[in-house]
């Protein structure tokens, strides 16, 4: 801890926000290198290879229908809504970050795809006859699952970092991500449909330990931005009501065709109908004159989501996903008045966006759930090829039995934890170099320094300032008014 | 009508708009009852249980494509988006109640969807075997449906409510509608693929009634607050386009697979198209200098849509769709110039989204479509199996023929009317207990009362009032300008 | 050309903006033809008549989900999103029409689809045994696909025309449209899945050739309302993300079912994600402190699905998309920089929204990179029955070899630029003729023409013009001022 915190201290010097060279050299070189890699080892699969029509004919499938782009292109199309338009919207809740919010979710996930089709083809989808990747649609969801757990980790350092280090953050994410991944599925045999753990765990404390590696104290110099504004506010709940009603199709994305598929959107859907109610009592609850906090709405009203990933495809029984939904609305409301200042206050974890309580604890929570369920699961309720089915007792792991998955499924959990912090320090001491361009103290939660902004009077804070400071006013903004006026 | 006008007296009594026990009691309650209920009542159907392997395989079902999920996922998505985006964006389009627009509408969908599965259940899915309601992705659309009829009765009484009326007024909506729907579609076999009658009819007058029984006589107190600022228009397009493109979705989301659904989509997309230019005409053509207004726009353009539904399955063929958006353009912008200030007037129906105009005509209009159509059906134009599959002229309807069809679909209209101005009679008489936390009239229309909002500079109405009654301001507002001002 | 000028002198009259008369006759004249049109052309499909029972046991399909709604319905509804909400929304950058940009562009794309589907039915799927054009999905794909070539032309002339001159552009753009789709796609063979050539290129070019017929060399005197405010900036973006998303469905709508719209789904969405990153890199490089401009990330990041958009279908590999959408992304943001001022300052043409940059320089490359893949082809890549398949090379044209097919795709990209550029022209000179209320010099980009709009704060300009022009201020504006500061 001593030479973290001396690290710390010699990082500290004055910034230069300047990213004209770095991100550019940034964008250009990584782009290029995912050329040559994609030239070296990416092909299309069976299904996406214009030899499918013999492959169908070989295999006796009767009809194109079966092409798996068919099972799950909606499915997909609705998580890359959550992906671009949900997390790039959600941010845009502050009152002058909206363009960084939106576009550089937008910049990070365009790039993390790419790098994660690389990564998780490597550990998972290596042909072993030619030594190529083979992608197709459950690689472009499965990459953009990828991308989430590192949208989820800019959550927390929103407003503080510039993109420069928002894709140096995206690189050694979607690696790290794609190991803890391979371990978990792959090694330990956990079964993770929607990611509560995979996704959600790992990517919300690799955020956050990111965010306390780039703690600053000053930070209150900033507060003045670090708010919304009424029209920001209703921008965020585009993101918040795309993220909510698409959910139950990230959740049932990759999950079994068929039967595994329709529970896992039924049990979601039923999750984050009782998560909204429980947030809107104890958000109600917790102001003096019952007054909701816009906060809240947006965010922990996906809560439920969250905490069902692991489990959506088990046999939950509607009612076990209600109540799954019924806790965490409340765990996550409480995680935002008590836990969040607190944080912030005492662990010296600063996160903007409060992905500790929409992500860190109900994915922790998903994960414990989808231990129990598992262990639980019986052949009675699954029948006997339901149970193989769901839980993929086939191959290697054709002696699994349920109690003995319910403890690798804890085993998967505590490995998207330490991968999560340890992975988040790891690449936090990197990020406080002082070559990445990111804001000072007093302009954090600021476009400006990021973006050309429209000359816009939203942009002069108002009146006063105009009274008050006239002398103070540079000479282009006032010609700019003047123009205005004549006109 | 004596005594109606008495209890309205005895109901007026001074406001108090603390919702912090009331909110959070209902929202907790309820959503137990709704755990409970779920524990005892519902299970996943044959399509999402875990035995659907062994089903498929007991049935010869060749894949696992044939799974309902497939047929119906991509239409589900498209009608949630309708409900939480669509009619929540739409309402956005007041100045300072667009918190409570798309929050206050998330919140009653959320309880909503849950409420409709249980009473939808017991009427329409009960197992008689073990007395379980079994659910799939049908009954999840089917929830949705049942939900949009208390959304349209949200729109008029929007700015004259406190959230708990609007989950009283869902509870009952719900429940309503769930009786009439089965009496409609089940005792009366009518068709109403997209509940031109169940739905929107039902909708609409439940809540013009509603509105009626809550008349405010001093609403212009609020007059202020009731209308629109620019980026509030806009927002409120997101909600009109994402109605308007996927309402092909809604009409043909629980119509018969294959050509069933096919046909209701084309018709659809049809009637909608031609809506838009009826609409355009008449709005332009309502103006001193032809200049088009944002009312008519962001809601005419969608009466087609609501017109079409019940007869979006029936052999309309592409004109008869035409014909239909055309007329309802026509009439639904015309009833936002003449009707709702009628209806406030000597009516006192206070219609804040001028539901009567997008809602009830069309939805009446649609009733009658559909029972023409209906009677006009022959196995020429059908075939005849297309004739039974269509009508549904199976069981114990075998011997049914389409003249007599029409005149259930007739009665079927007549079921919804009833229901919804006795339904909203009632319900209205329960809301005026004075126990609810409504606003007070000169408060209408303000999402203070219910939120917290961010101290914007938008929210300080401007200039004048900073130049006349400065020494009116509290101090937090002068120290904020003060801090940015020197910033 | 002498006579293109003394045409431009005679028509440059003072401008009257009321289209009271015109534009409700357009609309009503238009649709009542559209009805007439449609009642003796247009019939259902065999997939979406209620004749498909019979149809499918005729042909021994076993399975409903056979029909092409189930194929093609997801994708269609993307399509449709992109056309209403994606080109809608991505013109709301301006301050001051954003009214116009969501607004006309939902007129004119519900005219112009209904339009298409004869047009297109006329040219490509009338019935020969009964004279009748029949529609199904893929019909209305295709007159989506129509009509987006027309909202592409509308961005270069956004706010600068009237609603009648956009119907009347759309109209014959729609007509071209289709002559020009019928030569490529079924005279010359080429194949143009996402419509590089016949969608991007053509609307590109008959928008710029419009533009300039239309040269306003006082356009200057708008230039107040010619920019963005910070709001209309993040309404753009949801215009960009929505066609960014759904822009894999777009390109592969209508390709062949299975293997088809797989691949051309992946190649859309490798090429959309590498654009991005060359987005930023030259945007970052092109200004001074290394700040990204909002232009360049809502228009430039598109460029590359417009670019892949003929070869989707092909065996392009993933590193080819990539390797498009590099050279897309800098090419159109390099376009934005240099060459929309070059165009304007040189060649007199006003490009809006640099409709050059996205659509028809992308467009071109797309249409050559079409041409080269396509000669390239062999079946050692594509299999036997692959190329067949891919290439369309039956019936007629059974002999196709690919290296001639190279020569057809570059034929048909000549044809597209010689439609749009001499279309444009024609069509130009039709809207000079001062007729059709388009705005003067000094009130371009502005919503008061045409929308009654809501008297907010935000439509006075601010501060300086209150205190200097206080006299100048019209009574209705006081009173209102007046009294918000009472309330």
């Amino acid at each position: 801890m001593g030479c973290i915190q001396s690290f710390r201290q010699c990082c500290d010097r004055p910034k230069n926000t300047n990213v004209r060279i770095s991100l550019p050299a940034v964008c250009f070189v990584w782009q290029i290198a995912m050329i040559i890699l994609f030239g070296i080892f990416i092909r299309y699969d069976q299904q996406s290879d214009a030899h499918w029509i013999e492959y169908r004919k070989s295999q006796n499938i009767s009809s194109d229908i079966e092409n798996d782009f068919y099972f799950r292109y909606p499915s997909f199309q609705d998580v890359h809504v959550m992906i671009f338009v949900g997390f790039g919207f959600l941010m845009t809740f502050l009152k002058r970050y909206s363009f960084s919010a939106v576009g550089f979710n937008f910049l990070i996930a365009a790039f993390g795809l790419q790098w994660a089709l690389l990564m998780q083809g490597w550990f998972q989808s290596l042909d072993p006859m030619d030594g190529k990747i083979k992608i197709g649609m459950e690689s472009l969801i499965n990459a953009d699952f990828c991308v989430a757990s590192c949208l989820i980790a800019y959550g927390a350092v929103l407003g503080k970092v510039s993109p420069v280090q928002l894709m140096v953050m995206t690189l050694f994410g979607i690696t790290l991500y794609a190991v803890e991944e391979f371990i978990i599925l792959n090694l330990i045999h956990a079964r993770d449909a929607g990611g509560s753990m995979v996704i959600h765990t790992f990517g919300a404390y690799y955020g956050l330990s990111i965010s306390w590696m780039l703690y600053r104290p000053n930070l209150d110099r900033s507060k003045r931005l670090n708010g919304s504004v009424y029209h920001s506010d209703v921008f965020a709940m585009i993101g918040t009501l795309f993220l909510w009603m698409f959910w139950p199709s990230f959740n049932s994305a990759i999950t079994n065709h068929g039967d595994g598929q329709h529970r896992a959107a039924i049990n979601t859907y039923l999750a984050l109908a009782s998560t909204v109610l429980t947030t809107v009592a104890i958000s109600s609850l917790s102001q003096k004159a019952g007054k909701l906090d816009m906060v809240h709405i947006q965010n922990s009203t996906l809560a439920g989501g969250v905490a069902v990933g692991t489990a959506a495809e088990f046999m939950l029984m509607p009612y076990g996903s209600l109540i799954i939904g019924f806790c965490c609305g409340i765990i996550s409301t409480l995680g935002y008045i008590y836990i969040t200042p607190f944080m912030e206050k005492y662990l010296k974890i600063q996160d903007t966006c409060g992905i500790h309580n929409l992500h860190a604890m109900p994915g922790v929570i998903g994960g414990i759930v989808g231990a129990i369920t598992a262990a639980a699961a019986s052949e009675g309720v699954y029948g006997k090829e339901g149970l193989i089915n769901t839980f993929d007792f086939k191959g290697d792991w054709k002696d699994m039995v349920p109690t003995r998955q319910g403890g690798h499924q804890a085993a998967g959990l505590c490995v998207a934890l330490c991968f999560g912090v340890g992975g988040g320090i790891i690449v936090g001491c990197i990020l406080r170099l002082p070559i990445w361009g990111d804001a000072p103290d007093d302009n954090c939660f600021d476009d400006d320094l990021y973006w050309e902004l429209p000359e816009d009077e939203e942009s002069i804070p108002p009146i006063l300032e105009y009274n008050n400071h006239m002398q103070n006013r540079d000479a282009t903004e006032s010609d700019f008014s003047m123009e205005q006026s004549q006109n």
